[in-house]
This record gives structure tokens, C-alpha cells and sequence, in this order.
């Protein structure tokens, strides 16, 4: 069963792999090579779906330097469009909306195949960012302008347990069309079972099904790195800082880490009864930390139980 | 090899089980029958050791209305001398110090048998708490009126989430002589992880020995334990609580929970080499969640290793 028919019937135990587009400084030659080389290491997981990210400058959401410095990114709808169209499986592709104008949105929206593309609609990074259209007026651009194309949305634990309401918002999200949801990179096993069961017991209460999770894993073989998750705004428990700090291969016990967060979840999720994906990214871009999330990706497909 | 020998060499993989001692309006006749039916019952489990609690009230440390009545209860060096002479293995006796008068004190500790009795000091509940005495000055009296006799402290991992400190009293409480420390019950296994990896890593920044961390257990089989539980401190993640919150067993899960949450502890303090103790108490004084306790302790009991 395809991932768009799996979404369609609320079931999970699907893998997804996500990538960032090349820097937009990338010569097109190389950009095609970057396309090929990638295609060829992701083809053989068999994954069900590839997410492509739609990078923004979210300076305004956090005063501290970023780690890494921004670089924009290709369009990840054209990165779709003119690299990857020989890939095999649908393909989810992101939109920060505050990056566009309502009709160039409404003209990518048309113009996709609802059996090839999934979209996520991210709104702005925080509330004073300077943004060109709501998340809400995408939603119904959406809809208005091809509501056959599914739609996801973000979901972020970390916010759960500061405000304990992002189940809450998730289900006006599914309201508004979204049929899945993707989360940052999770290290706060502790942080998404409170969500997910927060989820699974407000959907019970209101009679409704809930639709897929889709909690993302990566490895993290640097303090830099780490410093990165964290001003991204993911919430990296100490136990786990302090481990990566004193390994004598912190990549190594990264993934390890990594697998073992996503087995105990795999395991609460099915107890709980919530459809759940697993969705692999590399948060940096050196080779080893690309090769090593590939790996992630690799053991966690082992334990996905696909004929669900 | 005895406890008392075992936390003189810093080994741990040893088992106690807590009791809170009778409530001081109990007739003498049924105190005895009471400490008669608890001997009967833990004796089978092959305990290390046994924890007598210091019950104060603690009103003053917490503004809520406590779900529980304040009872007072039985002294329990009184009780340990009263009716637990017969139990077979070392018992260490918590003295709550701010009830007592220095003098009172030192002739407790100058009477007991170090060989027989360890004693954990426990400082005033809060900053305002009316208080008789200071933790350090009852720690200089122990030095001083009976050096021979082991001491312990108390551990708060929930402390740790707030101020990320506790691993830095600990220390502290070592050179004040302490040679084991006990947590509270534990339901947060993540602040748990922080709060031994933190201590694991400034002993080593330090070269110094960690000494025993004993890790405190307990089910809790109603949602009025659940709320004794917060009131008395305890992190339980939004996650437990529902799911004790929609079980059809709430005791039975509560069960699976702590054992769950315990072995993977156990786990995580193998492999930083942290030497720990489990310690198993009921919160709750009905029957049903006394007996789940238990079968907790009889069924962690079986994942030590004690030949360590």
C-alpha cells in the first residue's frame, strides 16, 4: 500500500527520509550530481516517502547565533521538479507560507499531481516574524485550489510541555485539513509519549481517529551539532548531552541513542493504538553524519511492520 | 556480603523495602501485630536491608491542602527497638532532625549499634520550616557522638530538573560523611538519567568514588495516590498519569510502569558503572497497593546482581 493511500486510511508503520535542497550558491551541474548521489544512497531502504524541506532564515525565532550559519536553501518544489523526478515514491514537500505570495502558492498548489505530492504548510517561526500569508490563509488556498492534495502539518513536543496544549492544536490542524503530522527531531522520549498520549486521549474523548504521527530521528556526532537541535528548538535531555560530550565516538553513540528512543516510542505508539511513520534526517551535512542517518533509517525499517 | 559492608566498599545491586511506622494513635497491642504481619511478609523477600521513614508534617513545605490527613506517626527508632529486634538484616533509621532536640539526638546516635543500624539525616522540609536543628549540625553531632555509625542522605532528581545542582549537594553530603544517598519515589525516568549522569561525570571530573545511589519505588493504585505523590514532590509525567488515569487496572499498570521505569534505571547505572540500590515502598497504607509493592520488590529483587 502506497504512502498516499496509507495516510488516506489513517494507518502508519511507514519510513520517510528528509532532506534539505542544496544551497541556492550550488552550480546547477553540481546540484545535479548532489540529486544523483543522493537518489542512489536513499533508493536502497525502500522507504516509503522522501520529505523535502523548505528552509526559512529563523533568525527571528531565537536571539542566540546560530550554530551553523543560514544559507538559503533551493526551493524544495523545484529541487522536486527539475532533480528528482525519477524518484519512486511520493514525495512530501514543505512550505514555509511566509515566504510567499498568496498566488505563487496557489499556482505550485495547482500544478501538483495529488498522487505524487504531499504537502506540509508550516506557518511563520514565531509570531513577530515577518510573514506573507498565514498559516490559516494557506490552509484554505489549499483547499480552495486542490484539496485533493493531501496535507500535513508540524507537530512539536517541546511545545507540549511548555504550554500542554499542542494536542489540542493538532486537532484544530486536522480540522483544517491535515491528514498527518511531522515532528522535529525527537530526543525527549519522556516529552513526545506526553504528547502522543495527550493526543490519543483527547482524539478518544471527541470520538475521533487520530491520524499518523510522523516522529523524526537523527544523529548528532558533534557539540556543534548539538548546539544546532538545540537552537532549533529541540529539547536534548542532559543524560544524553553528557554522554555525546564524553563518548569516545559521540556519532556512534548517537545512533544508538537515536535507535533506542525510536524503538521505545514504536513500542508506546502501537500499544497506544496511535498510527505512527518514522522519518530520518541528517541535521548536518558532513558525509559521516549523512551515512550514519542512513544506517538510522536502515535499522529502524527492520522494525516497522509494513503489511499493517 | 552484608549491606553495611557492601556501601562501606561503594557496591551496590542490593534490595530494601521502606516502611512508614505506625501511627501513633494505634494500640500498642495492634502496633505489635502490625510490625508482626509486615515482618511475615517481607521476610520471604530476601531484603538487604530495611528503611524505617521519619514521618513530619510537612504542611509548611506546600501550600495545597495535602490529600491526606496528616497522621503522626510512631518514632521509628522507637519502633525498630519496640518491635523489629527480631528482623534479620540491617535497618537503617531516618531521622527527620528539626523534630528533635540536639541532645535527644546524640543519645539516639551514641545508643545505636553500627554493625545493625545506618541512619539517613534529613534536613527541615523547606527554608521556613520551624526547625531544631540544622542538617549540618546533626551531621557534626553523628561525627562526633558515634563516627562508626553509617550515614545516608536524601536525593531529590526532581530538585535536579529545577536547579541542576543535586549532584553538587550530593558531593557536598559525601564530605559530610555520607555514604549512600536515597531518592524519592522515582516516576520520571528521564530527570532520573540527568540527575545519575550528572553525578556520574563531576565524580569522575573530581576522581572521586561515587558512592550507592539507592532508587525508590513504589505503585500507586488511585488517583488520590497520584495526588499524595505530587503533593509530596514526585514528577509524574502527563503520560502515567493518563494512562493510570484510563486503566482499567490503574494498580496493575502502575505496576508494569514502575518495574518498566526501574529495569531500565538498573540498566542505565550498569552502564555508567554507578554502583545503586533499589528501594521499594508503598505510599499508599491499602492492603492492595501494599501487596503490589510487594511483588515490585520480589520481582526487581530477581534483576540484581547481587554476587557483584
Amino acid at each position: 500500500m502506497n504512502l498516499i493511500r496509507r495516510i488516506e486510511a489513517g494507518r502508519g508503520e511507514f519510513l520517510l527520509f528528509a532532506l534539505t535542497p542544496p544551497r541556492r550558491s550550488t552550480e546547477p551541474e553540481q546540484v545535479r550530481e548532489i540529486a544523483e548521489v543522493t537518489a542512489a544512497r536513499l533508493r536502497p531502504l525502500g522507504l516509503d516517502g522522501l520529505i523535502l524541506y523548505d528552509i526559512a532564515d529563523e533568525a527571528e525565532r531565537n536571539p542566540d547565533e546560530r550554530p551553523f550559519p543560514f544559507m538559503p536553501t533551493l526551493d524544495p518544489a523545484d529541487y522536486l521538479a527539475d532533480h528528482l523526478t525519477a524518484w519512486p515514491t511520493p514525495v512530501i514537500v514543505y512550505r514555509a507560507v511566509g515566504k510567499y505570495a498568496p498566488e505563487e502558492l496557489r499556482t505550485w498548489l495547482t500544478g501538483q499531481d495529488p498522487e505524487r505530492v504531499m504537502t506540509v504548510l508550516v506557518g511563520a517561526a514565531s509570531s513577530t516574524a515577518s510573514s506573507r500569508m498565514s498559516l490559516a490563509d494557506a490552509q484554505a488556498l489549499r483547499q480552495d485550489a486542490n484539496p485533493a492534495l493531501r496535507l500535513g502539518g508540524v507537530a512539536i513536543p517541546e511545545r507540549h510541555s511548555r504550554r500542554e496544549d499542542e494536542h489540542l492544536r493538532l486537532l484544530a490542524k486536522q480540522e483544517a485539513g491535515c491528514r498527518f503530522f511531522v515532528t522535529q527531531v525527537v530526543y525527549d522520549l519522556n516529552a513526545a509519549k506526553n504528547f502522543v498520549s495527550d493526543y490519543h486521549y483527547e482524539c478518544r474523548a471527541r470520538g475521533m481517529s487520530p491520524v499518523p504521527l510522523v516522529f523524526t530521528f537523527s544523529v548528532c556526532g558533534s557539540m556543534k551539532t548539538l548546539a544546532f537541535l538545540r537552537w532549533l528548538g529541540v529539547d536534548v535531555p542532559r543524560w544524553i548531552e553528557n554522554e555525546l560530550r564524553h563518548a569516545d565516538d559521540p556519532l556512534e553513540a548517537s545512533y544508538q541513542q537515536a535507535l533506542t528512543t525510536a524503538t521505545e516510542l514504536i513500542a508506546y505508539c502501537r500499544t497506544l493504538g496511535v498510527p505512527f511513520g518514522i522519518n530520518v534526517e541528517s541535521v548536518s551535512i558532513r558525509r559521516v553524519e549523512i551515512e550514519a542517518s542512513v544506517r538510522l533509517a536502515e535499522a529502524l525499517r527492520a522494525q516497522l511492520r509494513r503489511k499493517c
